[in-house]
């Protein structure tokens, strides 16, 4: 079972950026920690970072000819404002699960609104990097 | 490990309500999932279902003195305007996972905006009845 | 023919409150009006009050089983932002009429908005008691 | 006893518009079902229909001078914006009562707002043709 | 004269909440310095505490039999929607006092508005518990 | 001079319509004391009412070919939401005086908008009759 | 295939209204160009044009009669409020193509919204007058 | 006959300012103009200019002391935020006239609010300096 | 211990203003009353009105080299904008309190809104005169 | 005559998309109708697509010095967010048309708004591929 | 060259205001600082601090007659509301500069709005008392 | 001292675009200018210009390992909405200056919203290519 996993803007400094809200945890040991999880779970990852809104699309569009069977995406801020993510998300017929390493909805006005979460099939926030880990599981259970 | 579910208002219909949202399981199908997947981590769950918000704010306000450790709560139609509950939540100094059947971000925009989201801990939202199974998850990994 | 009849907050004082906007008659005044009413239309009444809004939604959950055929609901200040009242009513599958005593659109702004409206068959405002009457009068041309 | 029933704009090709919403009876077949009913309570109608809002105003005018008691209006679109009307029927000394035939507050948004509704005596909305005859019903009580 | 006291929702856990912000008295130690202040007015006081909203609305409706001179109201966070108690305020012919432990404006936008405030005869919020004593002392100087 | 003065909806009724807002005098009157003040400045006066937003605007088109030279309009409740109306008198290459008998910033929400007023030359609120002789005096002012 | 084509208010003085925005072409002129083209594609034209919504919407309920196959329509400043042209486009079953002379999006705010382009097929804006050249061949595309 | 006659900020710039808005004539022309035209009326003028909010403030207090008959006020920027000159124009039971040279409604979106409007008799707006001269001839017409 | 007591504007005027709402005592009263039960608490009051924000702003910055310990403020229609005077509030280092005499939330929309609340320890609103009374004792009980 | 076509995100999915809103046509069948046709205009055809907003704007900005007389872009969801792309284009001296093969107007509100159409000569939309054809056509008039 | 410097209003307390965001230098120390610096660049400094928002202005047109070729002005709190400062500023026709000592877009929402900005040359702010410095440099690069 | 200096979209351009807005300058000149004033001020620039988003995010994060010390940055149209560049500021622990070449407050509505202001230290809005050297400036002064 092939999932892809997207990991949006400015997570690739994750461990560097504000510790007091995301954590000290680098992306690197999140990755890690979700190959071994998926392993368990009989699945194989794709794990895909990009600053890039457009390679991020374009991403999301391999995964017809992959054979994907879900998506996991963290859409970094790009989750309040990018309605062509949205658009290339809307085009998959796969479950989609979108989440938050931080409890978006505690944070700036800003940080509130998600544009991306109607065409997802689910969302979870807030629960720091077992955030990742709990969307690996309701892919599990929903496949 | 005790962990306090609350079910909010009209829960007790599941079922029976709009079942293309909703899906066709009753509430005792979940809670007995939820018994069962508990028992595997250890916790002892109290389950609580009211249509009275108020009731619901005793219940909360017990979990002070029952030890609990952590809660389960999907607040219905109460989200979206039950500051009351929000203020009871926010007295409790223990992880708090939000839950939601359907995906609200999916639906009428009454629904979108949760005035409890800022004091939980995290939020799950749009997995069917998946989505309890993973705020026991949740509360099982953070506590 | 089983009709429930629902009067929200604050009705019990009704000939008490603001007499001009209000009018004059006690709510055991037009529970007789009603139920004589009903007799003509060879309909059975269920009439209840309460202040508490789940109390409300719990009535209104026991129509399932009353093999009620059709409900006048007077929501009160619960019209403009009670979503829990909505979503029980919503459940239900019966012809739903919506009553207000006084014009709602010619009061306060609050008073404009009913959270109730869309989920029910239709709406009759601003007759006095000839609001419920009319009500009756709408079911019974209706089922 | 007379009365004025005004159907504002596209009322005319009522049973040709959008049938799922308004229903399959044509103009004519409600305006025999008021004369029908108009005699029973000693009424006299008279019924015009424009899609001109100024001789809308026009007709409302005359009823100054036509000895009218009481007015039924279903204003269609002009509910929406038309201020003039709204000053026309605000001159009226007379019952007047504003009815739509299907659930203005289960459509479009802009359909949920009447600039009408706060200079009349009541509102009927999402009868079906029953709006009519319960308008007529509620002013024969009023009168 | 008998003057009835409401604390609103999760007043009763006061001392135990953010004590920041509503500071370390419990209830008890409230209502115990309000009644000895009630005594040097010569005012009997009705102490009531609730988390349900009808049941306040309930009390306040008791006032009208119980020969209730004046109201002081800490509406908690029902202050913020409960139209159904500002309805059953407005109904009472009496003088009413809001209070507020902490400055409602000098914390989160949606304590900022009282739907109950423009019903009363004023408002004191900010002074801790002392709030209560100048609201008995308010009444006190107005009746 | 050829001045063009325009009646807006409802006008017809002036004097009959809420007297405590509008005067008790006709527009007949007015008209008539128009008639006298025009002689006085040497103009000549074309007066026009009509209930019908596009008579206005074909009334305003005319002005073109009747060699008009100023225009005198109080557009009732036009006022507020013909933009067609406005569209007409932009047209127009001449001094226009937007007039109202009531002062429409000290009534109703919704008076208080000129979609008109962008487009005119100056207007003029709330002195009842005189606003229309103090609009000939502007007019006779600036030509 | 017979074509109707609707002139809005205020066009009967295209090329007399402000040039810098809407050209120095007549009306005349224009609908000389496009019973040219229409020959070309084998249509038949009606051309209608009037400053009264009411008269727009009752030459609309006509081509329900006339076996008309297409609509254009240059609804004027009427675009922006007038949902009763709206409701009278919705009735009919036939490609409807909305143009407008100017780039509304260009403009003023109030001009940036259209009510009546969510019930046409297609907006065609800002081409001056090839607008209505472009709205033909595009009926004569879909047809 | 007492009249006051205020200038509010910047206007003592008069002809200074931006000249395709506010015209070339400087403020002691029109002073002038004003004192002739009211010697023609019978009435005393009192003019005053400042560009501090409280000292305007203070100036219509004295006019309780000084037998003024009526005002006629320029009130500037301060048109649109001076809620406090707003108040102290409240407490005179005069008729007072508010003027602007230019028309406000056509210039940027801030100028098209006056907060001083609700309570003036009436609002003269756009006719230039005439719009002094006709706030005196209004006062005239109207004392 | 000395308490600084501002006045706002028009509040020179009290008595002679709309005597529904502010009642029939003048401000010389008031400041008798103040004087009186100031002694009473062992306060020296230094009372000070002004119509001009600025001197209004240049008293409080005197308090930082008078020794005051507390102040009363009355801001009258600067409560609504003067963020110079809540600027000057916030550098103080003392107990505020504002005041009203009317219930502010029960008149005009822009009444509702303090823009000085958030910088005030509290706030006292609609006890008349009595506010000024209940400010002193609040002082008396935190300082 | 060098003509820059530009399609925007998601579009090299079309086909793949949604079909019920965007048809079953490929971009490749769109491509080869507008090469056709272009040849039918002597034009020359540069045709463009990208997902990334940035490369889109380097592709504008070599219309410069690529001779490109015309423009058809369909900017897809960048429509409603890129101002980034609303710069480039404004740069640009030569006629732009903005397409959409779905009606925006009839579909998601954030679809209503484009940022892109001010700075265009106009906008097509709604007429499915042939979008794209008219906008061909309108540039030909044009040019 | 003659440069006007204003400091706004509570800028005399600088240094004792709060210094977490103002910084504890005194506006004595940056005045000695822009001496200094102006005598570098050649300047004449005329520096003037007023609470008072009419004096602002005053001291605004003055420069008209003193051969002022520059403003650099720290509007405090007016740079919120005061559009008689904006008036005053726009009439003058020389290069202003306003600044900030903090970052007016990182504090309270009502800080990010500038009515001030428009009608200056540009914005210098959060660079703490080098802002003044930056805004002098600005100067004598334009001039 | 290193310090990185960004140019956002369409600035490549520069010189080309609106000359009134942006003036004639090309971005080698603004260059070469800042080159020559870091001589002076003992920095070393790094410069570099993108219209790729994400590209400009990639640079940033290049800084916390090329050891630089502060950032000018010109963020062009993506200073509106590129959340995801203001992620990427609020990591970097160094003074950032946003600056901009127009004054972006007398523009168009959409420019006065700057998402990076608040995560920047400061801002430098409306002095031509002197923004860039005065930005320089600030960072020598704080650095």
């Amino acid at each position: 079972m092939n999932i892809l996993v997207i990991h949006g803007p400015n997570m690739n400094l994750l461990g560097k950026r504000d510790k007091t809200i995301y954590g000290t945890y680098t992306l690197e040991y999140i990755d890690e920690l979700l190959y071994n999880r998926a392993k368990e779970y009989g699945m194989k990852l794709d794990i895909f970072q990009s600053n890039i809104e457009g390679e991020i699309i374009n991403k999301l569009h391999q995964s017809l000819e992959n054979n994907i069977k879900g998506i996991v995406i963290n859409p970094g801020a790009y989750t309040h404002y990018s309605l062509a993510i949205r658009d290339a998300l809307e085009i998959l017929n796969i479950p989609i699960v979108e989440v938050h390493i931080s409890n978006i909805y505690a944070r700036e006005d800003f940080r509130k609104k998600s544009v991306i979460a109607p065409v997802c099939t689910g969302q979870i926030s807030g629960f720091g990097i077992y955030s990742y880990i709990l969307a690996l599981e309701a892919l599990y259970m929903m496949i």
